[in-house]
């Protein structure tokens, strides 16, 4: 299924994001939405899961009144692009309303949005749906009127009697759980709206239900993949932050000046990385004389970068890097990890001659992380002949993989030792 | 409610927990229960959630014929007591009635299990159940002869009908999630399983749903905590990981040998500490003279140490306190932390003579690793008249928090310099 059949059979598609809730099951001030992930908001990264999505025309998010202002500096700070941000309602219902109500009934109005065709509606909290989800369910309302992603129950459902005692249980292969996203179209599911009663945009909660009681229209049901899953409680938080960086950890690019040690030890490390990295990749020149292909290793969202230089305390490699990520953007999303690793050569076991670094890393990584940069120093001792090489090169390929998983950014400016 | 009424009313009580899953959701092919957090199984997690509850007589784990040897490896590594290992069945209702079996009939046989009056059931994937709900199933299971644990549904439950539409959605309030512990009295669970059907042991789920059915009786329902959370897909092991991270640095013990600079700098970090972890407890003499206190330390669940000499490259003090840990058997259940903190006293900002200690440090970590004790070197610049001594003190303690809350193996032996 393409993308292009949605906008090849000229259905305008438009999302809602109601994003009103209070978070009191996380037990926090903080209301979920609003929570850092690797410090950035969780709602950032759900409308980025949206907005990458160019079959998308308009994302409406829903915010409380307090939260206009949070959510409108949230946009400017991470670039979103096509969001209108609308107060929202008492209620998860009442929000989505008003998301609903910003699109103009006539295309004669002076507003830049455009009532479309189909509008999908998702949890401001789910920021894993995948394009293939938001596709499907587009596509169903598109024939159905309605559509909803559905997961299997985790748990038995079981309903009480007024004593508290188990009345029945259902079976559990009959039913499903509703998720989101679900997909209607707009007249559907704006009229349903205009339709329902006060009952059902206090206490209500579930769109399909009322697509069907006020518009007689059966959801076609989708099964959703497990990634629909909603950041509900304070664990759900960790989980959703490990998940985010295992998926930055995936890519590693080795950069290595023209240095013949530098070169081998940026070969063998390359090679032992594979083991722990899904995707290693090596530039073997200076960095300045092959932009064309850091840039296609920007695009190809690699967040981790190994400068390995022959010469110590040389901070010109690093910086020139920094320079360019930033011009690319790169860091504005994700914190990029980059590891200056510096070459110990001398016989000396005493270690003290790696120590210079350690000055000028640790003011340098200060000052880049103001970019969302993270910079750690790692010293390689190296020499071609040393038996023991590859269990250094072990010992290196272990700390990279362990500080490009945890992104630390109390350890920055630290010089680890391989 | 205190335990005491448990054992005082008499009631002698037993837990089964089935944990033949294959694990297939986790999409790996570990079985999750048998999948690492911090390097010890997430079973014995969940064995250890109700071996240490001491009005629990017996724990009886049925797992699959291929894991009776692992099960078994795990009781003897971590220590468990009070277990007993059956083969598990096909299904979690054959496992759970092949649990239910070992318990003799009468009181005459000579098998050392005694038959409980009351038996909890429990999930082998939900290893932070507490004592307290436990209890209340227990009792409300000795009144009414059967009770589980509950949970609000976190979505609404749909019904589809047969071409994939939705057919109804139930109304939220009035059903629960049904979630595990589950508590019986036994002799209405084995006669339930001992009368179902054999359709039942192979689809059903639902212990309270054959107590029901064939015995007539109605569970009575208690509300869960979200504590109650089952391990389910694999970002719940990262989230499982996390919330025991948390857990483990929740408490710092800072050791001082008696020098007036290591006493001194103690007492910041202690202070500055407070802000960063929850509880801060300080002894400042020599360990050796200090072992009630110290004791009463481990007792009071205490896995981070950081230690502070004042003199440079003395292992001493890191070695005697490692010989305490190890005789408490204080990391047998969670790797303990140990940061040796180091003075550089010296105005030679070149940080070169820190360094002689890298060298035991690495090699002191790498040995007591073996015993699950995660040491890391932190070298502090201290100078009591230094107008930016807080500044420091801050980064130490920002690095000592990162440190703990991490536990990351691969950056131990590491120097890091605040
Ligand atoms: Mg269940
Ligand atoms: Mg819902």
């Amino acid at each position: 299924m393409e993308p292009g059949n949605v906008l090849s059979s000229g259905a305008s598609v438009a999302a809602v994001l109601p994003a009103g809730g209070s978070g009191e099951r996380l037990g926090g001030a903080t209301p979920k939405q609003f929570c850092a992930l690797l410090g950035r908001p969780l709602i950032s990264y759900t409308v980025r899961a949206l907005e990458r999505i160019n079959w998308i025309s308009d994302i409406v998010v829903a915010v409380s009144l307090e939260n206009i202002e949070t959510m409108k500096s949230i946009i400017e700070k991470y670039g979103h692009k096509r969001i209108t941000v609308v107060e929202g309602g008492m209620t998860r219902h009442r929000s989505i309303f008003n998301g609903l109500k910003i699109f103009p009934e006539s295309k004669l109005s002076s507003c830049p949005l455009q009532k479309p065709e189909v509008v999908i509606i998702h949890d401001a909290v789910r920021p894993f749906v995948e394009e293939d989800t938001l596709l499907k369910v587009v596509l169903a309302a598109k024939e159905h009127g309605a559509a909803g992603a559905i997961r299997p129950l985790v748990s038995t459902v079981v309903a009480s009697s007024a004593d508290g005692s188990l009345d029945h249980s259902l079976e559990r292969s009959r039913y499903r759980a509703s998720e989101m996203p679900q997909a209607f179209l707009f007249d559907i599911i704006y009229q349903a709206y205009h339709q329902c009663t006060d009952y059902d945009l206090d206490y209500g909660t579930e769109c399909l239900h009322l697509a069907l009681k006020y518009c007689k229209t059966n959801a076609k049901l989708i099964e959703g993949s497990p990634d629909l899953w909603k950041v509900t409680y304070k664990w759900d938080l960790y989980a959703a932050e490990s998940v985010i960086k295992d998926t930055l950890s995936q890519q590693v690019c080795v950069t290595t000046d023209m240095k013949e040690d530098a070169v081998q030890l940026g070969f063998l490390l390359q090679e032992t990385l594979k083991n722990e990295v899904k995707q290693v990749k090596g530039i073997s020149v200076f960095l300045c004389k092959n932009d064309s292909r850091l840039q296609n290793i920007f695009l190809g969202q690699c967040y981790n970068f190994i400068c390995i230089n022959a010469k110590k305390s040389d901070i010109k490699e690093a910086q020139q890097l920094v320079d360019k990520l930033e011009k690319a953007r790169i860091s504005v999303l994700h914190p990029v990890v980059l590891i200056s690793v510096h070459l110990n050569v001398s016989e000396n076991m005493s270690f003290s001659n790696g120590m210079e670094e350690l000055a000028w890393i640790k003011e340098f990584a200060r000052e880049v992380k103001k970019k969302n940069i993270l910079v750690y120093g790692l010293l390689i001792h190296y020499n071609k002949d040393d038996p023991k090489l590859q269990e250094t090169i072990n010992s290196a390929a272990a700390i990279i993989s362990a500080l490009i998983k945890d992104r630390n950014p109390e350890l920055i400016g630290q010089l680890l030792v391989a």
